[in-house]
């Protein structure tokens, strides 16, 4: 140990520590500064920079060996307070630079490092600094940032007060469709938001401490787990392994399609009989002490058979492979798309026919700043109560009770604030493991990921390999579309269906094709299990008929624009599962858009080089709103002597739940004359708030939101008095009026048919991208120089969160397109090895145009948001590659060497 | 567990707690929100204070079942930061508000629910408020905290600006004398100074959280120790007794009078063969909780053969008494005092003999606000290193070493930031068993005592027997004394020896009494082991002759302040030890102070009742500063690029050694125009700073600022040109000159011999107490309306400081006159049970009257000044008792019942 003295916030700290030891972890579990944030855990992504001696430094991988005695460090508690915010974070909270607000302080500490070298910082400087610092965001697309930036820097110079930055209510006490900060920015840019690992810092004492026995091979039989030894350990309370458990040991995905070969119960919680990939759960060490688990992780002994791994799709569907679920054949689900005539004679006839073969979207991770982490306890009424980033908590909690072997009504789950999901939450990941353990202990437990558990734990964006082929007439309007996916779902089967079956939904989705013949596979793999991931399905179903528009538009000579605008939902189309779509909003966006394309395609010309090119690119983008099928919320809404309370479970991947609530029963309830800020939110703990169902498939704005306004409408009907005005709370009380509404909203819509064929979705979300980038010829390197995205998601309900969604949902797309990939388990286990885009990967001109169609079922007009962005962004970059320089990505990420590797192909012809 | 969302500064944060835990445990060991002290533990003393929706309310007693959900919660953090001071804060710095400053979070946040409330309180509504929220002070005498919310209050109400307000450095550079706040003053007004308790909550992970297992007898054989079952408790991971200590398992003195009787090796660190008093340590849980730590404590089985307890000196000079030590008698110890003639004769032949017997100043209780704390490691070089409140760290590195079995090289001593010891901690208290944990496991290890621990195990002011004779003549001046004086030390012999010999200097101190005969005998108890306490023998000392004057001078019929002018040192006259005062102002201190005596004696005419009777009282004190005999100490200079630094170790009860140090390291090296913020501190910590020896008798302004002083001397001396101007860091360096000098200082003493003749101190203090009563006829109870001292403590260095010390010393003199006591182990366990004062109890009339007679071995003509106002204050008001109602308190406290008994007596006679 070593003793030092550091200044920290101005205050002289003595603090004991081991010289080992980072910075980081000294601030926070030492000094319990968790405002500073640790992300990757290795230098890569600087959510726990703090300023040391007036250097900006990541204080994760800085020893305290190296903080010289009597240095100075601020951390973001030293910037401001929410009562007195510091510029910066002023200029956060109302640019919306804090969507998941993860790498907030982080970036906030950052920029002060800036601003107090540099008062007067450009664009490009401030993105120099952030690029330089390494700044990661993966919520925001950086340009909010860079705005806040400019901002706070104009508020120092004393250009502007910080009054004037801040948001003023508009006089018609209007906050839809305005800038209202979400109502969590405030605690999110000063460090006072605690996300799971600060909360788990702050836990009860006799809290244990868990750490995880892993698998360390990707396919396995277990021959024996022995726990002896390390159950001698100090400070091992317990080591919990499969033997433990009180149920049945499995996760389900609840509903299993018909037709499905599995029953769903395939997903251990601990491993028992098998390893089914690489990090699945074998043991769990109980322990006083982080530490103390992890050493005696290091003393169970586990034996293992190990089998051959099938680490894609074609491995496990190959004639000798075993079957991974003993009983169940590898490729365990089909599902066909069946609309219109017989394609086969349509295809004979048609004038221009394109396929395209064994197209790849791959296994793109999520890579959420903040690692998985949650807690579990029982509650005061001896309910098992279980934190976690779980965006679907009432899923979750049935997905998982069965296994634990616990009774529904005794499971509690919360979700802490989570610093990004971006959809991997949509599935359990540890929350049956804190059930399991605090069950098995009966202790409060906690469980913190590191980045390389997070990245090799969670799920995955599943791979579809994918065949398509399009018949069109000499006009260009689609005949007919033939479809062939096979999507790689890992080893878990939970929603693979489901997920297989948008294939059919949105693999040429946005156009009118009358006639459709396909059919996609769900495979067992070794490989990662398949996760929800913002666009579920449709990213890898665009890539192949967006970049197949583009071959076509290629050989029939026009314009892939135009070609586009030709073939897009017109009034009395049809989506490929055969229904109307709500509104028909492409041919507007189109026309939205032309004019920058046009712009886009004279100046990457004037702008090619011959050692870079230039190149435009676009893209159709449609997502539906919803769970698929049937789907309906719940809501209430009280009037209380402060104002009205509303209660839900709108879960919050970083997007914005608490704003989306806020705003919609503001809207709601505006005629009585409310206050934002008299508006009090519960929200996420099954205890307290009804079931809106998860955050997933953009449906919260539109589900949630109408159970929200339902509760809120009723609630102003029993107070409005006959002349109009409304009752106050002591009128209500005195007339003996109920003063708790609950509000219910169901969709409808039907379930899609074994053909593919259905209504699925209450709304839709609808745009059409524009890449342009320049591709280096001489290294393959692409950089994406602008993108725009022309999108109708109904009525915007406020401007930062969607503006927010759709600038985090393009900087994903341009990492999908470029560099993003979970293959090589050696490789790919950072946040840089799994290709995340820094800022100077993502374009400061992410440009918007919105068409605002009002959702007739959206509350308040408004539609989803958040899955349009990442629908086919990358088609566009790709299509932008081949416009470019003529190369022709089919298989992502677009890596320099495949695009090298495409040059000198076409020298060679 | 129960899950809540608690508004902590504006920022809304969810907690899961245990419904009992208290608030004040919540905010501090899960939230690290260590701005929040706790003291007593059982809201007796406010240190806790936190304002909960609007109410100041104490955090300990405040169970987090109670605290609503949604709750406000204001805690010291909340108010302001070092950089941007709430006016209360800064108020409390500029007026010396935070001494030790433990206490001064909690009544800066209750000042603050005041202030909210009535921003324009009177000073006695600021009292009230203290008093209602039992915000309790043991260094400030209250006084200057009430300055203090009545100057923020002006800030707040807008009458004087901050700037105002905050300290200003004058023209001439010059802090010394003036009121500059001492360094650490904004750390702990702001809640950032990190007492024992918060650094041990910040300590690496892997720390061993320590329990002591205790006798709960005062005196036994122990029969065996069993720690087989606790040892197998969950956590637990070693309990440590006597049979794990490496070394001789006891803790000593080092300086045996050589007559003593003893070898000074009685003191067990952990208990082996007996138990010698209640709370004596015999066993330490380590466990990886407190929890652990203390569920595993009841498990150890100690069996005991109970002894007969010797509860008072008296008990254990029974004849029939076993020695409690066996081998050495229980009267270990005799001290002589021969001065003059044989003073038999001269008794028979005085005009005037007074005589008082039995004369009994008790078992003082130190009461800091801050229980005993401390933790142990070992550092980067294999040090074994002991944090503590330790006030003598060279010092008790060598009491301990042998015991636990280290060698003295490899054991470095760091003192923490302490929360008020007024002396109990210039003896090791939990230093040894921090020590031996620390070997015995190889891991850090924290022991934090609770209230009922400090009370119990911590050393006491030991009682003084005593019986006294005076003989003067006609006129009143002394002839003659004769004393005899027991001392019970409890079962430590460490520094009881040299008590027993403060008898021997300090009765009858201040007087020339040209002969004097009497004995002081040292007397091993079963009752609380004998430490230092502020003034160190004297309080005992100057009750027997400061009583008698009185009592001497109504024999004679006249005014007791003037007989006490007729005999007070004069140029010729000798102290008790023979020995010559370096400086004669008493009588200037008793001409300065006579005017407000007479001022009072009218006062107490005037204001009398039948009911409530005024008296008026007065007293000399004198103490001697130094450690008794030769005595030295070390500091050293060097210059820095950023300025000089400074190092010693000048260690800090709460009196401000870091002022001490800043202040006369500046005062020297002032002639190069350095600035305070220029000169750094490096103390306290034995392998960074020299010995400046341990901080008691009001030694270390005299001797480490001489020490100080010296090494900036050498350093000035270096640094001056030919020309008179001094070199700048860069010449010394291009010069090659030095940059760091050793200032070494001894004082030429002497000690005293067999006879208690020598010249022991090198500087004195001098004082004059003048103490005005009002005591109710009807209950007894006295309330001291008015304290003034007359005070000659050389020139004064910091007038923060010295006021501060005086003020506090007066505070604890009227705790020990009339409330005071450790003597019964069930009564006397808590704060309000041992009879602390509140503020009510302490006048806000605290007169000082300052006569600066610059000493020439001073430095900067300074002497000491913290136990002057401890000398003899009790003395003042047991005479102003008198003086107001006829009873002659001789046994102190002077309770109620007993002047009520005095009362009752009076009127029999």
């Amino acid at each position: 140990m070593i003793k030092k003295t550091i200044i920290i916030n101005g205050a002289p700290r003595m603090v004991i520590v081991n010289p080992e030891t980072s910075l980081a972890d000294v601030l926070r579990k030492q000094l319990n500064l968790t405002g500073t944030k640790v992300g990757c855990g290795n230098g890569q992504c600087g959510a726990c920079s703090v300023i040391m001696d007036g250097k900006v430094i990541r204080s994760c991988v800085t020893k305290m060996k190296r903080v010289p005695d009597g240095a100075s460090v601020t951390t973001i508690e030293g910037l401001g307070t929410p009562d007195n915010l510091h510029a910066l974070q002023l200029a956060w909270a109302v640019h919306g630079g804090a969507q998941c607000g993860f790498c907030s302080p982080g970036f906030i500490v950052s920029a002060k490092g800036l601003l107090d070298s540099n008062i007067n910082p450009t664009r490009e400087e401030v993105r120099d600094w952030f690029q330089k610092h390494r700044n990661a965001c993966r919520c925001t697309g950086y340009k909010p940032l860079v705005d806040a930036v400019m901002d706070a820097a104009r508020v120092l110079r004393g250009e502007i007060t910080k009054e004037e930055l801040a948001y003023k209510l508009p006089e018609d006490n209007k906050i839809w469709g305005g800038n209202y900060p979400r109502p969590s920015a405030i605690a999110k840019v000063t460090g006072t938001c605690d996300y799971g690992a600060d909360l788990g810092l702050k836990l009860p004492p006799g809290t244990l401490h868990l750490k995880l026995v892993q698998a360390n091979v990707s396919h396995a039989n277990i021959i024996s787990i022995d726990t002896s030894e390390a159950e001698k350990m100090p400070g091992v309370y317990k080591v919990v392994t499969h033997k433990d458990v009180k149920g049945k040991n499995r996760i389900t995905g609840l509903i299993t399609f018909p037709s499905n070969k599995g029953d769903g119960w395939d997903r251990p919680i601990l491993c028992d009989e098998k390893v089914y990939q690489f990090g699945d759960a074998i043991a769990i060490v109980c322990a006083d002490t982080e530490e103390q688990a992890q050493a005696a992780v290091e003393k169970v002994k586990v034996e293992l058979e190990v089998l051959p791994a099938y680490m894609s799709a074609k491995a496990a569907m190959a004639e000798d492979a075993i079957e991974i679920h003993p009983g169940t054949p590898n490729v365990y689900f089909e599902q066909k798309i069946v609309k219109g005539e017989d394609t086969k004679p349509i295809m004979e006839k048609a004038e221009y026919v394109v396929e395209g073969q064994d197209l790849y979207v791959g296994r793109q991770p999520h890579l959420p700043i903040e690692p998985d982490v949650g807690f579990a306890y029982f509650d005061e009424e001896g309910r098992l109560t279980i934190h976690s980033k779980s965006i679907g908590l009432a899923l979750h909690g049935a997905m998982i009770a069965p296994g634990i072997g616990i009774e529904p009504e005794k499971l509690r789950m919360v979700q802490n604030p989570a610093g990004g999901t971006f959809g991997y939450k949509f599935s359990p990941t540890i929350e049956a493991l804190l059930g399991v353990a605090a069950m098995a202990t009966g202790k409060p437990v906690y469980l913190n990921f590191n980045y390389y558990q997070q990245i090799t734990y969670t799920g995955k964006r599943s791979p579809f390999f994918m065949d398509i082929k399009l018949g069109a007439d000499k006009d260009g309007k689609l005949l007919a579309m033939e479809t062939e996916w096979t999507v790689d779902h890992g080893p878990y089967s939970e929603f693979g269906d489901l997920l297989t079956l948008r294939g059919a939904q949105f693999i040429g989705a946005g156009y009118n094709i009358p006639n459709i013949r396909g059919i996609g596979r769900t495979v067992c793999t070794n490989h990662a299990w398949g996760s929800a991931f913002r666009g579920y399905g449709s990213p890898q179903s665009f890539f192949a008929s967006e970049t197949m528009m583009d071959v076509l538009a290629e050989k029939m000579g026009i314009d892939p624009l135009e070609l586009r605008y030709r073939n897009v939902y017109r009034p009395g189309d049809t989506t490929p599962t055969g229904c109307a779509p709500e509104v028909y909003s492409l041919p507007e966006l189109i026309d939205a858009i032309r004019p920058r394309y046009q712009e886009a395609l004279e100046k990457a010309k004037q702008e090619s080089t011959p050692e870079k090119k230039r190149g435009v690119g676009v893209s159709i983008g449609v997502y539906g709103c919803g769970l698929d099928g049937p789907d309906g919320a719940e809501a209430w809404a009280e009037l209380t002597p402060e104002g009205v309370t509303i209660s839900t479970c709108w879960h919050d991947h970083g997007q914005g739940a608490d704003m989306g609530v806020l705003g919609t029963a503001h809207e709601a309830l505006r005629p009585m004359g409310i206050k934002p800020e008299e508006i009090k939110l519960v929200l996420n703990d099954t205890a307290l708030a009804p079931d809106g169902g998860p955050a997933g498939g953009s449906r919260s704005q539109v589900l949630v939101g109408n159970a929200i306004k339902a509760g809120c409408d009723l609630l102003l009907n029993a107070m409005r008095k006959p002349d109009g005005s409304y009752r106050t709370y002591d009128e209500m009380v005195a007339e003996n009026i109920p003063l708790k509404y609950v509000g219910k909203w169901s969709a409808p819509c039907t379930d899609c048919d074994e053909n593919g064929q259905g209504n699925p979705f209450p709304t839709y979300m609808y745009g059409v991208f524009l890449a342009e980038v320049e591709v280096d010829i001489n290294t393959g390197k692409t950089q994406v120089v602008k993108m725009t995205l022309a999108a109708d998601v109904g009525k915007v309900g406020n401007k930062l969160l969607v503006d927010g969604q759709i600038y985090g949902g393009l900087a994903q797309g341009i990492g999908l397109a470029l560099t993003e990939d979970f293959e090589d388990l050696k490789k790919h286990t950072t946040m840089v090895g799994c290709g995340l885009p820094f800022i100077k990967d993502i374009p400061d001109a992410l440009d918007i145009i919105y068409v605002e169609t009002p959702r007739e079922l959206g509350p308040h007009g408004a539609s989803g948001v958040g899955e349009l962005p990442l629908t086919s962004p990358h088609a566009a970059i790709i299509n932008a590659i081949y416009n470019a320089c003529g190369v022709r990505i089919t298989h992502l990420p677009a890596l320099p060497e495949k695009v090298l590797a495409g040059l000198k192909a076409l020298k060679n012809q």
